[in-house]
């Protein structure tokens, strides 16, 4: 076995987008790939950013936020949003993608991408240059065209990951079989 | 938008299979996708675990765990190391899998994974029926197979992720851009 030294090297690792309000109601959106789906029951997701991002002083005034799961389309887009910083700057008119408020919470959602979650902050932790957010989901919200009955499937949806150490996107493969059913002899 | 209620519902979410020993020694393995890298000074990742596991008292016991990142090819074995515990059964002989000894923690990585990630126990956090288990990155480590100079290539490894809702596992598709670039104008 080969070491590549203490990396923080996985795969996947996901492409969310993180859109909030600031305290003037001014949306803004970041991507984030330090994520992912951390408790069952309340139903949780966790959010690593550092504590110089526009949106983590967001979050941190306005007490939630939405996760927004891009499709492979969107991965130029994707990509902007997390190089640059909403501060002096409006990322929805760069991008062309488009806020729209959440009924449910005081944060933005963004209307082109597949679908999103609502989170209301739960907890936070401090691990070191990250401080991780736990969003308890409110609600998962599916745009209307993926008109499926319960979940839109990952043909449909066409979601990207990232691939940190090579720093590539990449978008979703084959089926390779149906879990708590695969394993069974 | 339609509304899908409060589900642990995004794509994509990871594959991980977790190593350890108990405080006998006997190694043992289980899946888990509720995860992710949840810093990166110090290096983190984060697994969230139900507190009823095995896995989840060895970790206590050990301090220590290792991350192995399974190719599409183990699918199989991923979602049966997933199904069941290994608290009267040795899942490594019905898996055919082989736990090596690390030379660096307490805790076996499983030698036909393209890499694993070794792990000291950081932080633990209570999330409800979840507790999100927080390890330092203290290396991680490739198969000597996967020659390349620096980070094994998506297409080397072949991973796979888990989609939640319509519980299926993918592979990895077509390279869709670099990141930190592709967004660039």
């Amino acid at each position: 076995m080969k070491s590549l030294g203490p990396k923080t090297f996985v795969y996947p690792t996901p492409v969310f987008v993180v859109a909030t309000y600031d305290r003037g109601g001014r949306p803004n959106a970041m991507t984030a790939a330090w994520g992912g789906i951390c408790c069952s029951d309340p139903p949780c997701l966790a959010v690593s950013l550092r504590r110089t991002r526009y949106t983590f002083q967001n979050i941190l005034d306005q007490r939630c936020f939405t996760v927004n799961v891009p499709s492979a389309d969107h991965a130029r887009a994707v990509d902007y949003l997390g190089m640059v910083s909403g501060k002096g700057l409006d990322k929805f008119a760069e991008t062309g993608l488009t806020p729209v408020r959440s009924d449910l919470i005081e944060a933005p959602y963004i209307k082109e991408f597949p679908f999103f979650l609502e989170c209301r902050l739960f907890k936070t932790l401090e691990l070191g240059v990250h401080i991780q957010i736990i969003g308890e989901i409110l609600d998962v919200k599916v745009r209307d065209d993926l008109d499926r009955e319960e979940y839109p499937s990952v043909e449909e949806v066409r979601p990207m990951f990232y691939a940190p150490g090579v720093e590539g996107y990449y978008g979703a493969g084959e089926f390779l079989g149906r879990a708590f059913s695969l394993g069974r002899r």
